[in-house]
């Protein structure tokens, strides 16, 4: 490695991997592991071995949720209340920054590739995008004028209500919901649905019209109540490309020429969109946020 | 007046009246004025004339809207697309600021109510809120961290879509979208739907557990999509106070405990209130824009 260049670490932790990456300020990767989510205890020496390895100058990471972004908060830097029980109430930022001896920056894993997508990815030059994951969960981040959008919580888009399809009678898979989007639109829904992974549902029109009819109203919702100036859908569902199209469409008949912006309109093409990055936007997110936390370090002890 | 002090002038500018006010920096009112809402080329010489007895330092302005908030736009300063057609394309930035030559701060009316109410009223000491009218249209505003949220268009909060509360054979006013939230439940799709002016139908429980029902549903969304640090709720229709704790209740019941915040958990009653300032809440958020403008001046011309 050369010794000129300032290293960081990222990982994107997620509910089946961890993935661990060292990259530089232009986003470029130097070295990159996958580490499997087990118990903590198993999985978090694994991480910090791999980040002995290497001298980096400070860490982010996109993590899964719900987490705990409140700095002011007893529980910064936790997994909250995860179904994974081993992992619920997880002290992830303080165990990397004890380990680790740098600052390290920590946000959600769909803020992350909101970041990833913003400055290396299919928003760069906006000041802002709505990034959306579509897998065996649905969530997203927003950034709006090169913040990351963040109230009593982060961001729980996933779980909107929307209207329900007259030709599904599907009840829903989210525990706490039932039909919200997450319940009637992620992958597992898909699969308790039809009873096929939605790997092998690409053939079947019926599907893809009712999953891009849920979305797209989920995306109306976005839209009137944040106004992204791009939106960027990615996950394992998003993979069955011919949503796009449908997804354009149907938001295009919801919003009804409501909002006369051109992004709405005959640019809708440039304004839903596939990630730039493919499935390093989190990662690349992650190296973001290490950068982000250095320089908040610098500022703060000058 | 005093001259140690410096004034503001502030203008709150609605679809029937334009309220002019003159302040100090802790939001006390010296004058105030109402114009009515005519023609520009009546109302606005009026709103002039008021200011012109006064020295103010800045002028801030919150409008109805739609409104160019884009300050690169070649239209930033005008309301857009409003059906009061003599209003459509009308630049009041560029006006006001020709007329009096002092710094203009602008943005929605919703915009400054929630400004308002953070810094002098029922959300004094938080980072942010959401502000929401419900009156002769629905709409919102949000600041997060101190800013308010902005992207492509300012937030059209008040036309998401909702589920029909079973009861509700309603089609809908909204021209747009027919039986979007503020197609349901606006003041005057109260009197469509009933027949009677929404003030005169306070003993009718159904009206109010409808309407309850919808704004619940609206409040969810926007709590999932940008987790507001407290909702503030003013216009007309919010001058039933039994509508309260009704969207409380109902708004805990859809939540099905899935984030867990006091916020949304034992402290709702201090999470969904009325505005402190009642009807001042524009025109207070007008002073804060105007003081905001004459800070940004000081720091682009030093
Ligand atoms: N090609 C595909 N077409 C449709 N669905 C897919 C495809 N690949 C994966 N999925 C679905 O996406 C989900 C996994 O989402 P993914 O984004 O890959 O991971 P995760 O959300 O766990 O991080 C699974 O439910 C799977 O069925
Ligand atoms: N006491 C009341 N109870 C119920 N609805 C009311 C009441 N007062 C006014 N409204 C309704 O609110 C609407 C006017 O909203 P308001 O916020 O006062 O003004 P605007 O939205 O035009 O600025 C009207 O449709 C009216 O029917
Ligand atoms: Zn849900
Ligand atoms: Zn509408």
């Amino acid at each position: 490695m050369d010794a000129m260049i300032m290293y960081f670490g990222g990982i994107e932790a997620g509910g089946t991997k961890f993935v661990c990456a060292i990259g530089d300020e232009n986003g470029k990767i130097y070295a990159r592991e996958r580490v499997a989510t087990e118990e903590p205890d198993v999985t978090i020496p694994k991480v910090i071995q791999f980040f002995r390895n290497f001298k980096v100058e400070s860490l982010g990471i996109g993590s899964f949720g719900p987490v705990d972004l409140n700095k002011e908060s007893k529980t910064y830097g936790r997994i909250t209340s995860t179904p994974k029980l081993a992992w619920a109430n997880y002290p992830l930022v303080q165990t990397m920054e004890e380990a680790l001896h740098v600052p390290v920056g920590f946000s959600t894993d769909v803020n992350g590739a909101a970041l990833g997508e913003l400055y290396r990815g299919a928003a760069t030059g906006l000041d802002g995008c709505l990034y959306i994951t579509v897998g065996t969960g649905i969530g997203a981040g927003l950034v709006s004028k090169h913040q990351l959008l963040q109230g009593l919580s982060h961001p729980e888009m996933g779980h909107v209500l929307l209207r329900r399809h007259p030709e599904d009678k599907f009840e829903g898979i989210c525990p706490y919901h039932q039909d919200c989007l997450e319940g009637l639109a992620s992958g597992p829904a898909l699969e308790a649905r039809w009873g096929k992974p939605a790997s092998e549902l690409k053939n079947d029109q019926k599907v893809w019209k009712i999953e891009a009819e849920y979305l797209a109203q989920a995306l109306m919702q976005y839209i009137l109540i944040v106004s992204p100036k791009r939106i960027i859908m990615g996950g394992g569902v998003m993979k069955q490309e011919q949503l796009f199209p449908m997804i354009r469409a149907r938001l295009k008949e919801l919003l009804a020429g409501y909002l006369d912006f051109p992004e709405l309109k005959e640019r809708m093409d440039d304004y839903v969109v596939p990630p730039a990055l493919g499935d390093n936007a989190g990662i690349t997110g992650a190296l973001i946020l290490a950068r982000q936390a250095l320089e908040r370090e610098h500022v703060s002890r000058p």
